[in-house]
């Protein structure tokens, strides 16, 4: 159910011919309120999707009705045309669904720099043919629509003290597969002011989809957006949703790391005892992101020394002949020399726990990610699809 | 001849038994002066191999008497007992050699936490049998008794108004094949004092070695030492001198790329019309480290979308929608859309060239890369060897 779960949701995924296999490609997912109230946060990448720049501009008000996502082509680089193609997509949304344009947030999936006519006709007769389909058991069938190389389509459900949050994803955020991207849509039927909604779906994004790091490589169209209609009548303990919200967007980061292209292993490094959280937000990204570390992991091979290498590479407070690191619970590195024999520790399970105790401090932080693969490489460089 | 064609040098390449191969793995290059200086960069990676320790304080008075240097294994986080290997090292060389132990510098490049009883009693007997066989015909030996994946040794000579300098390498930079790491030893017969050779490496290593970034991994052991002894009696014109050195580097850091650890492609990313010369640097090194755009170009495609995506990742002054990027030629993109078809870019050969202009300044920089292949993930993802 995803997005549906919650009351007063209605969404649908549709065919348009974007994409060549034929497959879903275009997803509307649509608040029937009682409020409209809507958050969302972006990409930081300075080069920005068409969607991305209305979809800022749309989010201003928090004030959201609908979101119309397709995959098969990001809408990125394609000059003033793409940006028509966002507006009028946005506008026969709201034509449709009698309510005002700039309340409806675009978002596209896809190679950068696809944005044709065709594609534009496409994408306006699919969100027509999405709106004429929309169900309040359309959620997983927009969390297919919204799909590109993913293998399976992401989706999670929390409940809370009378009300629900639902929510879809695509796409391992910064693996980017073909330079596609993260989408995520989450509703909720609690009721929630849009200070509080973007609050709390800040808090979450924070330390959760921002701290899952596949590849190192930031989309152009990257996009979060949380929807709350009251329609539940409950006005949650703010804590709790928090709580509920950040739980929801970890499981879902998971799904995106866990279906990652290509991925052989999903690395879970956890680095404690640092001085500030983000030294550990650091050190850790700055591992998940070591190609020669990813390489390793990859080949089953507990390298230590790619790990500290790394780790030098950062501004973070450590100390490199203080520093323990632990992979899959067997210490391989104390004190800056080996320490138990690589032997001992086994990476061939697919999930992977690597532990750095920087022992400066008391701050933690978990970054995830996956190894560099023969598949990866392949399914990156295949002539651009 | 390499080392040892400038006048006043002897240098020997030896098998210590370090490499399983049985290949020589320890170099020795003695400066017999009249003058005896020198000058080092070392590795900005605060986890800094016992060699890098060790050496950042033999430099400081700017003397040094000879340099060993060993493959087959790295000397870092290996403990006190690691800096003593180095420690005992200098000081055998310098006891045969008849000078002071603070003038040795010794440079290490193999596998990370490597450096037992067994390597220290290999290198300290490696040490002196290099002495023993010291030679003004040495250079090449030296060369490559420090190779490690390299498949070739990697020498260059550039000769001014009556000066000669000479240069060895291994390793690609920052590519850090099975974390070994680049090591290089540039030798003249010039007369220059200790900050006129400091000054000129440090210009030269800046804009060369410092701009190759195979793949953003930046080793423990990186060490350019550059020996002046005056033997030629020449005081050289310090531009000519500084410039010849810098083409000198840039042909060893362009021998470094082209035989980088499971490349297929040699990539030139130049940086046009940036607004400061740091900015261009950020972009260019920016793409270079791009998992995606290296990917696309293993396979052959001028995927533009990745080269803009990357930009957008950086803090550089720039116009997304106002960049223009060349492949091999073709202008593939310009005011952020696409421009020739990709059809028409032929990325098959080794060499290739990318063009980013940035249109809001005069700056440029140009960086070197690889592309991100299959070779490239089997090789570093080997057991640790």
């Amino acid at each position: 159910m995803s997005v549906t779960a919650p009351q007063g949701f209605a969404a649908a995924g549709v065919a348009a011919g974007l994409k060549s296999t034929g497959k879903p490609d275009v997803a509307v997912v649509v608040n029937r309120g009682p409020r409209k109230v809507g958050a969302a946060v972006f990409t930081s990448n300075r080069a920005q999707a068409n969607p991305i720049i209305w979809s800022r501009q749309a989010i201003q008000d928090g004030i959201v009705e609908a979101v119309v996502l397709n995959s098969g082509g990001a809408n990125c680089f394609t000059g003033t045309f793409g940006f028509q193609t966002t507006h009028q997509t946005a506008e026969k949304a709201a034509e449709l669904l009698g309510v005002s344009a700039g309340d409806v947030l675009v978002c596209s999936t896809g190679l950068i720099g696809s944005g044709d006519e065709v594609f534009r006709g496409k994408v306006l007769a699919g969100t027509a043919d999405a709106i004429a389909q929309l169900s309040e058991d359309g959620g997983d069938a927009a969390a297919a629509a919204i799909m590109t190389t993913d293998t399976r389509p992401k989706t999670a459900v929390r409940t809370g003290d009378g009300w629900t949050i639902g929510g879809i994803a695509k796409g391992a955020g910064m693996l980017a597969p073909g330079l596609a991207t993260m989408l995520v849509v989450i509703t909720t039927d609690a009721d929630l002011d849009a200070e509080q909604a973007d609050a709390a779906l800040r808090a979450a994004t924070g330390r959760t989809f921002d701290r899952l790091d596949s590849d190192g490589c930031m989309s152009t169209n990257d996009q979060v957006t949380l929807l709350a209609n009251a329609a539940s009548g409950i006005r949650p303990d703010l804590d709790a949703f928090a709580a509920s919200l950040a739980d929801l967007c970890r499981d879902l980061a998971e799904q995106l790391q866990q279906d990652a292209e290509g991925a052989g292993h999903d690395v879970t490094i956890e680095v404690a005892n640092a001085a500030s959280e983000s030294d550990a937000v650091e050190v850790g990204r700055s591992v998940a992101r070591n190609n020669l570390f990813k390489a390793a992991i990859f080949g089953n091979d507990p390298n230590w020394g790619r790990v500290l290498a790394a780790i030098g590479t950062t501004t973070a407070e450590f100390d490199p002949y203080d520093t323990d690191v632990w992979m899959n619970g067997v210490r391989v590195c104390t004190a800056g020399g080996p320490d138990r024999p690589r032997e001992d520790v086994d990476l061939t399970p697919r999930a992977t726990h690597v532990l750095i105790d920087l022992k400066v401090g008391t701050a933690t932080a978990t970054i995830l990610t996956n190894d560099l693969t023969h598949d990866y490489v392949h399914e990156n460089s295949a002539y651009s699809s």
